[in-house]
């Protein structure tokens, strides 16, 4: 990760696995991460903190228990803390994700799909 | 603003005014912004926070003191907290901006340019 201009597709094109967040930009304590996203989550949430998803290619829809919420390219939802949520993707997601720093991905549920992020 | 999904190209046609940012999700006190660049702002600095700017549209130059940052779209920078900088942009820009709530788009520069910022 550079301090300089972050290219998105450029970045893409660095990883190509599914559920785990890169790490592409800081912005004082927050951090703006880029994931691939293909196939069903785990169901979570994040008792401390919002959490921001940017579609940039691809559908993406974010179970909430009462409902879905469907994301296109340049659509953005904030998941609310505190909020169970599951993301699925039925074809291959593009998505920028945006949160405090250490928010780990499976929040409270943890599991084989926590990842370790890594810059890059 | 609702707290549903967001979808930023339906958002940029609800206002046209240059260097006005419109607030249109929160994310715990941070707040997504999206802003009409055109022409050249103000040189100033926020020195208690970075500035995270993701360019939608156009071309954003951001003048530094030592050197210009280029954006284009899918392009995003961090601009340092304490860091002068003043965007420039020959055509008309959209960008998204990232910062915590309340701060004030021309820094401790004040002056003529200095927008309430509004929800959509």
């Amino acid at each position: 990760m550079s301090d300089d201009v972050v290219d998105l597709n450029a970045k893409f094109e660095q990883f190509s696995e599914h559920w785990s967040p890169k790490l592409v930009a800081r912005l004082n304590n927050y951090e703006v991460k880029l994931v691939r996203i293909e196939g069903e989550f785990v169901w979570h949430s994040h008792q401390d903190t919002d959490e921001l998803f940017l579609v940039l290619e691809g559908e993406l829809t974010i179970q909430l228990r009462d409902r879905d919420v469907t994301l296109g390219p340049g659509q953005l939802y904030v998941v609310p803390r505190g909020v169970e949520h599951c993301p699925r993707a039925d074809g291959e997601v593009r998505a920028l994700l945006l949160e405090p720093a250490g928010v780990v991905n499976t929040g409270d549920a943890g599991g084989d799909l926590t990842a370790v992020v890594t810059e890059i």
